[in-house]
């Protein structure tokens, strides 16, 4: 099969490469479309050490698995490969197991690739209404719902969204639809006017928010986000700056502020807002390349006003 | 009056000043007994720029107030003085006032004094079953108390509490009065055998709790708390570093950890677990000085291994 593989050094696409062996309790999965994420490009610059085939956000069809009536579903699935035996795992954290593996970022190879291999506990159905194209957005979907799980009543308060990349874009969208008055605020001009038609309210970042969340993906987001929250507010940080930097915290104490970590999220909720048409994926999409140019995609999705650039197998 | 002022140079004990004059709807009390906090010994090394007589753990009798049922009350008082005109104080955060004075801290003198003079609408009255020293440690229960209005659900989870001073001490009997499973970790031999004839579980801090609460004062607190939290865990931040410094808070938002910051809190549930001796606090007073010798209490209060030091004014 081809696999785009990523060595340490360069990016390259594999023409020759075995067809993955699913193991017992996995799926064999045919990926259709494959999204790249800023993760991904961050792997490109040494995130976490990862070498092998990126790709977490995809939707294919099953090829093979234990279970017989999953074959030829259409799924999309979690990214977290948890080792099922751990205090996390036991009790219900598996999201966060200590010896977890993540597909395409951490000890497992992802979906920029003709096949995928992924425990079928991990798979979701896509529902018919739902097309590919929004399908691939599942996952960083997922992590945006990850707020609603987090931050109790986000309904009617006043939410400000930092960062206009794609992330903030369906941050804005899934704290609007759980009734938010939201304000998004970047720097991008195309990446807002594509916000504006949304529907999401962008403009200043004006202090007071009852809820701010940090999706710029850069070290400045976090001192922004508690200069603009009110005392006992909520500020979420979407944003993993990997490296220790300066930082005066004395106003999260003074404030009385609470600082959510968020990452991964729920693929239901994810998958049903997108079935009800809730929020709106598609106008993310810059651009689709075949899977033989996915190295000139990548070199897409690094540039500044790109929002989503999409990786086509040509699987049917 | 006799009043400790800091010049913001020394403290010294000034002997001829004119007795403080309520205004409307502010009480004139004859303080009993004042505490001597962390923040007090902070506001002497140049905290917030403090003038004045500081101060703010106290009992006393009301002398006059526009109320005349509350003359002669024994009360206690919280400490920020709102506005009561701002949006913050309209929507019911008059803690968090953008324009508060904070009695002994911020543009507001005191209780290491013969008198102080405070807004009736601060006053709690105390107890007849709490005993003047009990009800001098209301406010910094009331600050350990403001973790239960912050955190749901601490009952039957395991809690670390980082740091053995006073507050870490409070903190600690008010979470296992909570039902929480308490850990107390600390580096001072007679203040962790304090701790221990109180009932509170003192040890090795071992990774994994549901909740670690940061009492311990220094930069180092809140990497360690980060350190030992289970993910999707929650960390209290009691300890303000004022100073920017180097943190990587990666593991926030990678374990999904929620951080609270956490000040000041509610008066009556302090008071009632003074009256209930749910909680024990006689035995964090090391020493009690008359206010003749506050400058030496203050002296006193700095040693490493010191918990409460109490000033006497002598009033009936």
């Amino acid at each position: 099969m081809r696999a785009l593989r990523w060595d340490g050094t360069r990016l390259r696409l594999a023409r020759d490469l075995p067809d993955p062996a699913p193991g017992s309790g996995e799926a064999l999965v045919r990926v259709r479309l494959a999204g790249i994420c800023r993760t991904d490009l961050e792997i490109t610059r040494g995130y976490l050490g990862f070498r092998g085939t990126p790709g977490h956000e995809w939707v294919g069809h099953v090829i093979a698995a234990d279970d017989p009536t999953l074959v030829g579903a259409r799924v999309v699935g979690e990214i977290n490969l948890a080792c099922g035996r751990c205090p996390a795992c036991a009790t219900g954290l598996r999201r966060h197991c200590p010896n977890r593996r993540v597909l395409g970022i951490v000890g497992a190879d992802g979906a920029l690739a003709d096949f995928l291999v992924l425990p079928a506990a991990n798979l979701h159905r896509v529902p018919e209404s739902v097309t590919d194209t929004d399908a691939v957005f599942t996952e960083p979907l997922a992590a945006a719902f990850e707020i609603l799980e987090q931050v109790p009543d986000v309904g009617g308060g006043r939410a400000l969204v930092l960062g206009d990349g794609k992330l903030g874009l369906l941050v804005a969208q899934v704290l609007a639809s759980a009734g938010a008055q939201v304000t998004l605020a970047g720097h991008h001009p195309a990446k807002l006017a594509c916000a504006r038609r949304l529907g999401i309210h962008t403009g200043a970042a004006r202090p007071g928010a009852d809820l701010v969340v940090d999706a710029t993906g850069s070290a400045g987001g976090l001192p922004a986000a508690l200069a603009l929250v009110r005392p006992r507010g909520t500020v979420v940080m979407k944003t993993t700056v990997a490296a220790p930097h300066q930082l005066d915290l004395a106003s999260v104490v003074v404030n009385e502020v609470t600082v959510v970590g968020s990452r991964c999220g729920p693929f239901s909720p994810a998958l049903e807002a997108l079935a009800g048409r809730r929020v709106s994926v598609a106008p993310l999409v810059d651009a689709v390349y075949p899977l033989d140019d996915a190295v000139a995609a990548f070199t897409r999705a690094a540039t500044p006003e790109t929002l989503k650039v999409l990786v086509d197998t040509g699987a049917a």
